[in-house]
Protein backbone atom coordinates (compact mmCIF):
# COMPACT_ATOMS: atom_id res chain seq x y z
CA UNK A 1 0.00 0.00 0.00
CA UNK A 2 1.25 2.96 -1.10
CA UNK A 3 1.38 6.06 1.57
CA UNK A 4 -1.07 8.11 0.00
CA UNK A 5 -3.30 4.91 0.14
CA UNK A 6 -2.59 4.41 3.49
CA UNK A 7 -3.18 8.88 4.32
CA UNK A 8 -6.91 8.25 2.42
CA UNK A 9 -7.95 4.98 4.21
CA UNK A 10 -6.92 6.84 7.25
CA UNK A 11 -9.42 10.00 6.25
CA UNK A 12 -12.30 7.52 5.45
CA UNK A 13 -12.08 6.11 8.92
CA UNK A 14 -11.12 2.61 7.97
CA UNK A 15 -7.71 2.95 9.82
CA UNK A 16 -6.99 3.86 13.24
CA UNK A 17 -5.77 6.98 14.10
CA UNK A 18 -2.59 6.59 15.84
CA UNK A 19 -2.67 7.26 19.71
CA UNK A 20 -1.28 10.49 19.44
CA UNK A 21 -3.36 11.82 17.48
CA UNK A 22 -6.53 9.82 19.34
CA UNK A 23 -4.52 11.79 22.80
CA UNK A 24 -4.53 14.96 21.15
CA UNK A 25 -7.81 14.64 19.34
CA UNK A 26 -6.14 16.08 15.81
CA UNK A 27 -9.03 15.09 12.79
CA UNK A 28 -7.41 14.22 9.23
CA UNK A 29 -9.41 16.55 6.88
CA UNK A 30 -7.61 17.10 3.42
CA UNK A 31 -5.22 14.81 1.74
CA UNK A 32 -3.45 14.65 -1.72
CA UNK A 33 0.09 14.30 -3.59
CA UNK A 34 2.61 15.96 -1.35
CA UNK A 35 -0.27 17.65 1.01
CA UNK A 36 -2.19 16.94 4.11
CA UNK A 37 -4.23 19.07 6.38
CA UNK A 38 -5.14 18.19 10.04
CA UNK A 39 -7.68 20.34 12.35
CA UNK A 40 -7.75 20.65 16.43
CA UNK A 41 -9.78 22.50 18.41
CA UNK A 42 -7.48 24.14 21.40
CA UNK A 43 -8.84 24.01 24.75
CA UNK A 44 -7.83 23.36 28.61
CA UNK A 45 -6.02 20.04 27.77
CA UNK A 46 -3.38 21.34 25.69
CA UNK A 47 -2.79 24.56 27.99
CA UNK A 48 0.45 25.43 29.62
CA UNK A 49 0.84 26.85 32.67
CA UNK A 50 -0.06 30.44 31.15
CA UNK A 51 -3.39 29.23 30.52
CA UNK A 52 -2.53 29.47 26.41
CA UNK A 53 -2.19 26.07 24.41
CA UNK A 54 1.01 24.26 25.19
CA UNK A 55 4.20 24.95 22.49
CA UNK A 56 3.80 21.20 22.21
CA UNK A 57 0.86 21.60 20.70
CA UNK A 58 1.68 23.45 17.65
CA UNK A 59 4.68 21.15 17.64
CA UNK A 60 2.68 17.37 17.73
CA UNK A 61 0.34 18.90 14.95
CA UNK A 62 3.25 19.94 12.61
CA UNK A 63 4.86 17.01 13.49
CA UNK A 64 1.85 15.06 12.11
CA UNK A 65 1.00 17.26 9.11
CA UNK A 66 4.66 17.36 7.68
CA UNK A 67 5.19 13.69 8.07
CA UNK A 68 2.08 12.92 6.84
CA UNK A 69 2.45 15.25 3.58
CA UNK A 70 5.67 13.71 3.13
CA UNK A 71 3.92 9.98 3.50
CA UNK A 72 1.95 10.92 0.80
CA UNK A 73 5.07 10.93 -1.60
CA UNK A 74 5.90 7.11 -0.91
CA UNK A 75 5.65 4.59 -2.72
CA UNK A 76 4.15 0.73 -1.51
CA UNK A 77 7.66 -0.34 0.66
CA UNK A 78 9.16 2.79 1.30
CA UNK A 79 8.76 4.46 4.79
CA UNK A 80 10.68 7.37 6.39
CA UNK A 81 11.57 8.61 10.35
CA UNK A 82 11.81 12.53 11.44
CA UNK A 83 15.04 13.63 12.06
CA UNK A 84 14.68 16.75 12.99
CA UNK A 85 11.87 19.52 13.21
CA UNK A 86 11.46 22.81 13.71
CA UNK A 87 8.49 25.46 14.66
CA UNK A 88 7.99 28.86 14.89
CA UNK A 89 5.42 30.10 17.37
CA UNK A 90 3.69 33.26 15.61
CA UNK A 91 0.18 34.03 17.84
CA UNK A 92 -1.01 32.04 21.32
CA UNK A 93 -3.82 29.90 20.79
CA UNK A 94 -6.50 29.52 23.05
CA UNK A 95 -10.03 27.79 23.25
CA UNK A 96 -11.40 31.37 22.43
CA UNK A 97 -9.39 30.69 18.96
CA UNK A 98 -11.90 28.06 17.70
CA UNK A 99 -10.91 25.27 15.45
CA UNK A 100 -7.19 26.01 13.70
CA UNK A 101 -6.19 23.49 10.52
CA UNK A 102 -2.72 22.46 10.00
CA UNK A 103 -1.51 23.01 6.39
CA UNK A 104 1.11 21.28 5.08
CA UNK A 105 3.19 20.38 1.63
CA UNK A 106 6.55 18.76 0.88
CA UNK A 107 9.23 20.93 -0.29
CA UNK A 108 11.80 18.42 -1.59
CA UNK A 109 11.71 14.87 -1.80
CA UNK A 110 14.78 13.28 -2.92
CA UNK A 111 16.17 9.31 -2.94
CA UNK A 112 17.24 9.66 0.98
CA UNK A 113 16.05 12.73 2.46
CA UNK A 114 12.50 14.78 2.34
CA UNK A 115 11.36 18.08 3.73
CA UNK A 116 7.86 19.28 4.58
CA UNK A 117 6.65 22.91 6.05
CA UNK A 118 3.69 23.55 7.60
CA UNK A 119 1.25 26.74 9.07
CA UNK A 120 -1.22 26.40 11.39
CA UNK A 121 -4.37 28.99 10.82
CA UNK A 122 -7.63 29.70 11.93
CA UNK A 123 -10.91 30.04 10.39
CA UNK A 124 -9.85 33.66 8.99
CA UNK A 125 -6.78 32.44 8.07
CA UNK A 126 -4.79 34.29 10.71
CA UNK A 127 -0.84 32.66 11.06
CA UNK A 128 -0.72 30.94 15.09
CA UNK A 129 2.85 29.20 13.94
CA UNK A 130 4.99 27.66 11.37
CA UNK A 131 7.52 25.02 10.90
CA UNK A 132 8.94 22.54 8.68
CA UNK A 133 10.45 18.71 9.06
CA UNK A 134 13.29 16.97 7.18
CA UNK A 135 13.13 13.37 7.09
CA UNK A 136 14.78 10.17 5.76
CA UNK A 137 13.48 7.46 3.81
CA UNK A 138 13.71 3.80 3.54
CA UNK A 139 12.96 1.11 2.17
CA UNK A 140 10.95 -1.00 4.88
CA UNK A 141 11.77 -4.41 5.87
CA UNK B 1 6.75 35.11 42.90
CA UNK B 2 10.13 34.46 41.04
CA UNK B 3 9.63 31.74 38.26
CA UNK B 4 12.22 28.66 40.81
CA UNK B 5 9.57 29.64 43.68
CA UNK B 6 7.02 28.41 41.14
CA UNK B 7 8.53 25.33 39.55
CA UNK B 8 9.52 24.28 43.27
CA UNK B 9 5.91 24.88 44.35
CA UNK B 10 4.92 22.75 41.41
CA UNK B 11 7.49 19.72 42.55
CA UNK B 12 5.84 19.96 45.71
CA UNK B 13 2.74 19.60 44.28
CA UNK B 14 1.47 22.71 45.61
CA UNK B 15 0.21 24.03 42.51
CA UNK B 16 -1.61 21.70 39.65
CA UNK B 17 0.30 20.77 36.73
CA UNK B 18 -1.01 22.40 33.41
CA UNK B 19 -3.54 21.10 30.98
CA UNK B 20 -0.93 19.26 28.62
CA UNK B 21 1.66 18.53 31.29
CA UNK B 22 -1.04 16.05 32.84
CA UNK B 23 -2.57 14.84 28.97
CA UNK B 24 1.00 13.71 28.47
CA UNK B 25 1.82 12.47 31.65
CA UNK B 26 4.90 14.42 32.55
CA UNK B 27 6.36 14.57 35.72
CA UNK B 28 8.31 17.11 36.93
CA UNK B 29 11.66 15.45 38.95
CA UNK B 30 14.48 18.09 39.31
CA UNK B 31 14.17 22.08 39.62
CA UNK B 32 17.06 24.46 40.21
CA UNK B 33 18.82 27.80 39.08
CA UNK B 34 18.82 27.40 35.36
CA UNK B 35 17.98 23.66 35.09
CA UNK B 36 14.79 21.76 35.06
CA UNK B 37 14.13 17.73 34.30
CA UNK B 38 11.38 16.00 33.77
CA UNK B 39 10.56 12.14 32.85
CA UNK B 40 8.14 10.34 30.88
CA UNK B 41 7.59 6.56 30.76
CA UNK B 42 6.23 6.56 26.65
CA UNK B 43 3.22 4.48 25.89
CA UNK B 44 0.97 3.36 23.49
CA UNK B 45 -1.05 6.52 24.12
CA UNK B 46 2.06 8.11 22.95
CA UNK B 47 2.33 6.46 19.36
CA UNK B 48 2.37 7.50 15.56
CA UNK B 49 1.36 5.25 13.26
CA UNK B 50 4.47 3.33 13.08
CA UNK B 51 3.99 1.98 16.43
CA UNK B 52 6.66 3.96 18.48
CA UNK B 53 6.57 7.33 20.04
CA UNK B 54 5.76 10.28 17.90
CA UNK B 55 7.81 12.71 17.45
CA UNK B 56 5.57 15.30 19.03
CA UNK B 57 5.94 13.41 22.46
CA UNK B 58 9.90 14.52 22.44
CA UNK B 59 8.92 18.04 20.69
CA UNK B 60 6.58 18.96 23.91
CA UNK B 61 8.54 17.15 26.67
CA UNK B 62 11.48 18.88 25.30
CA UNK B 63 9.64 22.92 25.19
CA UNK B 64 8.39 22.20 28.48
CA UNK B 65 11.63 21.26 30.40
CA UNK B 66 13.19 24.50 28.31
CA UNK B 67 10.84 26.80 29.07
CA UNK B 68 10.65 25.72 32.86
CA UNK B 69 14.59 25.81 32.87
CA UNK B 70 13.99 29.33 31.83
CA UNK B 71 11.67 29.82 34.06
CA UNK B 72 14.04 29.26 36.85
CA UNK B 73 15.60 32.45 36.09
CA UNK B 74 12.81 34.87 36.09
CA UNK B 75 12.75 37.27 38.70
CA UNK B 76 8.95 37.68 40.16
CA UNK B 77 7.19 40.19 37.38
CA UNK B 78 9.15 38.56 34.73
CA UNK B 79 7.39 36.19 32.06
CA UNK B 80 7.99 34.58 28.68
CA UNK B 81 6.84 32.94 26.02
CA UNK B 82 8.52 30.67 23.24
CA UNK B 83 9.45 32.22 20.13
CA UNK B 84 10.40 28.72 18.42
CA UNK B 85 12.30 25.38 18.95
CA UNK B 86 13.91 22.77 17.35
CA UNK B 87 14.15 18.73 17.69
CA UNK B 88 16.61 16.49 16.82
CA UNK B 89 14.95 12.79 17.19
CA UNK B 90 18.44 10.39 17.36
CA UNK B 91 16.44 6.99 18.18
CA UNK B 92 13.32 5.47 18.62
CA UNK B 93 11.14 5.89 21.92
CA UNK B 94 8.56 2.92 23.03
CA UNK B 95 7.10 1.61 26.42
CA UNK B 96 10.18 -1.00 26.00
CA UNK B 97 12.61 2.26 26.45
CA UNK B 98 11.61 2.59 29.84
CA UNK B 99 11.36 5.83 31.60
CA UNK B 100 12.89 8.50 30.22
CA UNK B 101 14.21 11.88 31.41
CA UNK B 102 14.52 15.44 29.68
CA UNK B 103 17.11 17.39 31.31
CA UNK B 104 16.98 21.22 30.32
CA UNK B 105 19.55 23.88 31.02
CA UNK B 106 19.48 27.61 30.07
CA UNK B 107 22.29 28.63 27.74
CA UNK B 108 22.02 32.45 27.46
CA UNK B 109 19.46 34.53 29.43
CA UNK B 110 19.42 38.14 28.21
CA UNK B 111 17.24 40.82 29.16
CA UNK B 112 14.74 40.38 25.95
CA UNK B 113 15.18 36.84 24.89
CA UNK B 114 16.68 33.26 26.50
CA UNK B 115 18.04 30.46 24.54
CA UNK B 116 17.80 26.45 26.11
CA UNK B 117 18.74 22.98 25.59
CA UNK B 118 17.84 20.09 26.21
CA UNK B 119 18.53 16.06 25.67
CA UNK B 120 16.18 13.24 26.34
CA UNK B 121 18.27 10.19 27.71
CA UNK B 122 17.04 7.12 29.12
CA UNK B 123 17.71 5.31 32.51
CA UNK B 124 21.19 4.46 30.77
CA UNK B 125 21.87 7.72 29.67
CA UNK B 126 21.39 7.10 25.87
CA UNK B 127 20.35 9.48 24.18
CA UNK B 128 16.97 9.70 22.46
CA UNK B 129 16.51 13.12 21.38
CA UNK B 130 18.20 16.52 21.69
CA UNK B 131 16.76 20.23 20.95
CA UNK B 132 16.77 24.38 22.12
CA UNK B 133 14.22 27.00 22.64
CA UNK B 134 14.72 30.42 21.66
CA UNK B 135 11.93 32.56 24.36
CA UNK B 136 11.28 36.38 24.42
CA UNK B 137 11.22 38.03 27.81
CA UNK B 138 8.58 40.14 29.40
CA UNK B 139 6.85 42.25 31.94
CA UNK B 140 4.35 40.57 33.69
CA UNK B 141 1.09 43.18 33.21
CA UNK C 1 14.53 56.48 5.62
CA UNK C 2 11.94 53.64 5.43
CA UNK C 3 13.94 50.01 4.96
CA UNK C 4 12.31 50.03 1.68
CA UNK C 5 13.51 52.88 0.76
CA UNK C 6 17.06 51.71 1.64
CA UNK C 7 16.73 48.37 0.40
CA UNK C 8 15.36 50.39 -3.29
CA UNK C 9 19.18 52.65 -2.98
CA UNK C 10 21.15 49.70 -2.52
CA UNK C 11 19.54 47.66 -5.59
CA UNK C 12 19.94 50.93 -7.76
CA UNK C 13 23.77 51.07 -6.44
CA UNK C 14 23.36 54.53 -4.26
CA UNK C 15 24.59 52.81 -1.35
CA UNK C 16 27.05 50.29 -1.13
CA UNK C 17 26.72 47.29 0.01
CA UNK C 18 28.05 45.45 2.92
CA UNK C 19 31.49 44.19 3.53
CA UNK C 20 29.54 40.54 3.74
CA UNK C 21 28.00 41.18 0.30
CA UNK C 22 31.01 41.91 -1.54
CA UNK C 23 33.29 39.42 0.62
CA UNK C 24 30.96 37.04 -1.17
CA UNK C 25 29.68 38.24 -4.67
CA UNK C 26 25.92 38.62 -3.69
CA UNK C 27 24.07 40.76 -6.15
CA UNK C 28 20.95 42.09 -4.79
CA UNK C 29 18.44 41.41 -8.13
CA UNK C 30 15.14 42.50 -6.56
CA UNK C 31 13.15 43.99 -4.35
CA UNK C 32 9.76 45.45 -3.25
CA UNK C 33 7.23 44.69 -0.12
CA UNK C 34 7.98 41.80 1.98
CA UNK C 35 10.42 40.47 -0.51
CA UNK C 36 14.00 40.36 -1.65
CA UNK C 37 16.09 38.29 -4.21
CA UNK C 38 19.74 37.89 -4.46
CA UNK C 39 21.83 36.05 -6.69
CA UNK C 40 25.30 34.72 -7.01
CA UNK C 41 27.55 32.62 -8.74
CA UNK C 42 28.85 29.86 -6.84
CA UNK C 43 32.59 29.63 -7.04
CA UNK C 44 35.99 27.83 -5.56
CA UNK C 45 36.07 30.73 -3.28
CA UNK C 46 32.76 29.24 -1.40
CA UNK C 47 34.05 26.01 -1.52
CA UNK C 48 34.78 23.73 1.06
CA UNK C 49 36.97 20.76 1.31
CA UNK C 50 34.46 18.54 -0.46
CA UNK C 51 34.79 20.46 -3.85
CA UNK C 52 31.40 21.61 -3.57
CA UNK C 53 29.89 25.06 -1.95
CA UNK C 54 30.13 25.29 1.59
CA UNK C 55 27.24 25.19 3.52
CA UNK C 56 28.05 28.60 4.61
CA UNK C 57 26.87 30.14 1.46
CA UNK C 58 23.63 29.07 1.36
CA UNK C 59 23.34 30.36 5.05
CA UNK C 60 24.81 33.43 4.54
CA UNK C 61 22.52 33.96 1.03
CA UNK C 62 19.81 33.09 3.14
CA UNK C 63 20.55 35.08 5.98
CA UNK C 64 21.20 38.10 3.56
CA UNK C 65 17.42 37.58 1.52
CA UNK C 66 15.22 36.95 5.19
CA UNK C 67 16.64 39.59 6.63
CA UNK C 68 16.67 42.40 3.56
CA UNK C 69 13.06 40.66 3.19
CA UNK C 70 12.28 41.95 6.67
CA UNK C 71 13.85 45.40 6.14
CA UNK C 72 11.52 45.72 2.87
CA UNK C 73 8.62 45.70 6.19
CA UNK C 74 9.95 48.55 8.11
CA UNK C 75 9.34 51.80 8.66
CA UNK C 76 11.57 54.39 9.09
CA UNK C 77 12.99 54.50 12.54
CA UNK C 78 12.56 50.57 13.10
CA UNK C 79 14.97 48.37 12.94
CA UNK C 80 16.23 44.64 13.71
CA UNK C 81 18.22 42.18 14.57
CA UNK C 82 18.53 38.30 14.14
CA UNK C 83 17.74 36.35 17.08
CA UNK C 84 18.18 32.89 14.54
CA UNK C 85 18.36 31.27 11.23
CA UNK C 86 17.69 27.59 10.30
CA UNK C 87 18.81 26.26 6.55
CA UNK C 88 17.76 22.90 5.17
CA UNK C 89 20.62 21.56 2.13
CA UNK C 90 18.63 19.77 -0.96
CA UNK C 91 21.14 19.58 -3.45
CA UNK C 92 25.06 20.40 -3.29
CA UNK C 93 26.21 23.72 -5.74
CA UNK C 94 29.20 24.29 -7.90
CA UNK C 95 30.37 26.84 -10.44
CA UNK C 96 28.90 24.57 -12.89
CA UNK C 97 25.42 24.78 -11.59
CA UNK C 98 25.54 28.47 -12.65
CA UNK C 99 24.02 30.95 -11.14
CA UNK C 100 21.48 30.92 -8.04
CA UNK C 101 19.37 33.57 -6.68
CA UNK C 102 17.62 33.22 -3.55
CA UNK C 103 14.38 34.56 -3.38
CA UNK C 104 12.80 35.49 0.04
CA UNK C 105 9.54 36.86 1.93
CA UNK C 106 7.99 37.29 4.89
CA UNK C 107 6.20 35.09 7.08
CA UNK C 108 4.89 37.46 9.55
CA UNK C 109 5.80 40.82 10.91
CA UNK C 110 4.54 41.28 14.44
CA UNK C 111 5.26 44.14 16.79
CA UNK C 112 8.29 42.51 18.53
CA UNK C 113 9.30 39.91 16.11
CA UNK C 114 9.21 38.64 12.20
CA UNK C 115 9.45 35.93 10.57
CA UNK C 116 10.70 34.90 6.90
CA UNK C 117 11.68 32.01 4.38
CA UNK C 118 14.06 31.45 1.22
CA UNK C 119 14.51 29.32 -1.06
CA UNK C 120 17.73 29.17 -3.11
CA UNK C 121 16.96 28.07 -7.29
CA UNK C 122 18.90 27.88 -9.98
CA UNK C 123 17.84 29.31 -13.36
CA UNK C 124 15.80 26.53 -14.33
CA UNK C 125 13.50 26.53 -10.60
CA UNK C 126 15.71 23.44 -9.15
CA UNK C 127 15.94 23.66 -5.48
CA UNK C 128 19.55 23.79 -4.08
CA UNK C 129 18.27 25.00 -0.09
CA UNK C 130 15.37 26.49 1.94
CA UNK C 131 15.40 28.05 5.53
CA UNK C 132 14.04 30.83 7.34
CA UNK C 133 15.01 33.50 9.94
CA UNK C 134 13.56 34.89 12.98
CA UNK C 135 14.08 38.56 13.83
CA UNK C 136 13.49 40.90 16.57
CA UNK C 137 12.20 44.05 16.15
CA UNK C 138 13.66 47.15 18.09
CA UNK C 139 13.25 51.18 17.50
CA UNK C 140 16.78 52.65 16.54
CA UNK C 141 18.17 55.19 19.06
CA UNK D 1 42.52 8.47 5.55
CA UNK D 2 40.49 8.77 8.58
CA UNK D 3 38.69 11.97 9.32
CA UNK D 4 40.56 12.57 11.87
CA UNK D 5 44.23 12.21 10.35
CA UNK D 6 42.87 14.33 7.39
CA UNK D 7 42.01 17.06 10.26
CA UNK D 8 45.25 16.87 11.85
CA UNK D 9 47.06 17.37 8.39
CA UNK D 10 44.74 20.21 8.26
CA UNK D 11 45.73 22.10 11.03
CA UNK D 12 49.58 20.65 10.60
CA UNK D 13 49.19 22.77 7.69
CA UNK D 14 49.97 20.08 5.33
CA UNK D 15 46.72 20.14 3.28
CA UNK D 16 45.03 23.39 1.65
CA UNK D 17 42.13 25.00 3.54
CA UNK D 18 38.66 25.44 1.63
CA UNK D 19 38.20 28.09 -0.26
CA UNK D 20 35.82 29.07 2.41
CA UNK D 21 38.13 29.02 5.33
CA UNK D 22 40.52 31.14 3.16
CA UNK D 23 37.72 33.84 2.14
CA UNK D 24 36.43 33.96 5.52
CA UNK D 25 40.15 33.79 6.93
CA UNK D 26 38.90 30.90 9.64
CA UNK D 27 42.00 29.50 11.52
CA UNK D 28 41.97 25.29 12.76
CA UNK D 29 43.35 25.91 16.13
CA UNK D 30 42.51 22.55 18.10
CA UNK D 31 41.13 19.17 16.88
CA UNK D 32 40.81 15.97 18.69
CA UNK D 33 38.26 12.65 17.99
CA UNK D 34 34.98 14.78 18.72
CA UNK D 35 36.13 17.91 18.64
CA UNK D 36 37.00 20.66 16.54
CA UNK D 37 37.41 24.51 17.44
CA UNK D 38 38.06 27.54 14.70
CA UNK D 39 39.26 31.08 15.00
CA UNK D 40 38.67 33.95 13.60
CA UNK D 41 39.19 38.01 13.87
CA UNK D 42 35.66 39.74 12.71
CA UNK D 43 36.26 42.53 11.03
CA UNK D 44 34.67 44.95 8.26
CA UNK D 45 34.84 42.57 5.44
CA UNK D 46 32.77 40.71 7.53
CA UNK D 47 29.91 43.24 8.12
CA UNK D 48 26.61 43.82 7.55
CA UNK D 49 24.35 47.22 6.70
CA UNK D 50 24.93 47.53 10.31
CA UNK D 51 28.21 47.67 10.73
CA UNK D 52 28.17 44.42 12.94
CA UNK D 53 29.47 41.08 11.68
CA UNK D 54 27.19 39.65 9.16
CA UNK D 55 24.76 36.68 10.73
CA UNK D 56 26.46 34.86 7.86
CA UNK D 57 29.94 34.56 9.39
CA UNK D 58 28.34 32.66 12.77
CA UNK D 59 27.18 30.43 10.48
CA UNK D 60 29.68 29.79 8.29
CA UNK D 61 32.20 29.19 11.06
CA UNK D 62 29.38 26.99 13.45
CA UNK D 63 29.13 24.84 9.91
CA UNK D 64 32.98 24.63 9.72
CA UNK D 65 33.58 23.12 12.85
CA UNK D 66 30.69 21.43 13.42
CA UNK D 67 30.85 19.15 10.10
CA UNK D 68 34.72 19.11 11.29
CA UNK D 69 34.19 17.89 14.40
CA UNK D 70 31.90 15.21 12.97
CA UNK D 71 34.71 14.53 10.12
CA UNK D 72 36.85 13.44 13.00
CA UNK D 73 34.74 10.87 13.94
CA UNK D 74 34.99 9.34 10.20
CA UNK D 75 36.95 6.37 9.47
CA UNK D 76 38.67 6.09 6.37
CA UNK D 77 36.34 5.80 3.03
CA UNK D 78 32.85 7.59 4.86
CA UNK D 79 32.20 10.61 4.59
CA UNK D 80 28.81 13.21 5.25
CA UNK D 81 27.09 16.30 4.08
CA UNK D 82 25.41 18.74 6.05
CA UNK D 83 21.29 17.98 6.17
CA UNK D 84 20.58 21.20 7.76
CA UNK D 85 21.94 23.51 10.21
CA UNK D 86 20.70 25.87 12.80
CA UNK D 87 22.11 28.85 14.62
CA UNK D 88 21.17 31.45 17.26
CA UNK D 89 22.48 34.86 17.59
CA UNK D 90 23.34 36.01 21.36
CA UNK D 91 25.42 39.25 21.01
CA UNK D 92 27.08 41.18 17.95
CA UNK D 93 30.23 40.39 16.86
CA UNK D 94 32.18 43.36 15.75
CA UNK D 95 36.01 44.39 15.25
CA UNK D 96 36.40 44.98 19.14
CA UNK D 97 34.92 41.79 19.97
CA UNK D 98 38.70 40.57 19.27
CA UNK D 99 39.83 36.97 17.70
CA UNK D 100 36.66 34.70 18.88
CA UNK D 101 36.46 30.60 18.60
CA UNK D 102 34.00 28.40 17.46
CA UNK D 103 34.65 25.05 19.89
CA UNK D 104 31.95 21.98 18.30
CA UNK D 105 31.69 18.79 19.67
CA UNK D 106 29.27 15.93 18.54
CA UNK D 107 26.64 14.74 20.21
CA UNK D 108 25.71 12.21 18.18
CA UNK D 109 27.11 9.33 15.58
CA UNK D 110 25.39 6.77 14.45
CA UNK D 111 25.23 4.37 11.37
CA UNK D 112 23.63 6.98 8.76
CA UNK D 113 23.06 10.10 10.58
CA UNK D 114 25.16 12.19 12.75
CA UNK D 115 24.69 15.79 14.85
CA UNK D 116 26.99 18.38 16.22
CA UNK D 117 26.67 21.62 18.47
CA UNK D 118 28.95 24.40 18.28
CA UNK D 119 29.50 27.79 20.41
CA UNK D 120 31.28 31.18 19.19
CA UNK D 121 32.68 32.48 22.01
CA UNK D 122 35.59 35.46 22.98
CA UNK D 123 39.13 35.37 24.63
CA UNK D 124 37.01 35.28 28.02
CA UNK D 125 34.47 32.92 27.53
CA UNK D 126 31.71 35.35 26.45
CA UNK D 127 28.78 33.79 24.32
CA UNK D 128 28.11 34.92 20.55
CA UNK D 129 26.11 32.09 18.37
CA UNK D 130 25.60 28.68 19.44
CA UNK D 131 24.13 26.19 16.70
CA UNK D 132 23.17 22.61 15.91
CA UNK D 133 24.07 20.72 12.35
CA UNK D 134 22.43 17.66 11.51
CA UNK D 135 24.60 15.41 8.75
CA UNK D 136 24.16 12.19 7.01
CA UNK D 137 26.69 10.19 6.51
CA UNK D 138 28.01 8.11 3.34
CA UNK D 139 30.28 5.56 2.07
CA UNK D 140 33.04 7.94 0.04
CA UNK D 141 32.89 6.01 -3.72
Amino acid sequence: MSGLEYMRKLMAGEMTASGMAQLMNFKLTEVSEGRAVFSILPDERHYNGLGIAHGGLAATLLDTATGCAINTMMPAGRIFTTLEMKVNYVRPMKRETGEVRCEAHVIHVGSQVATAEGRIVDAEGKLYAHGTATCMLFRAQ
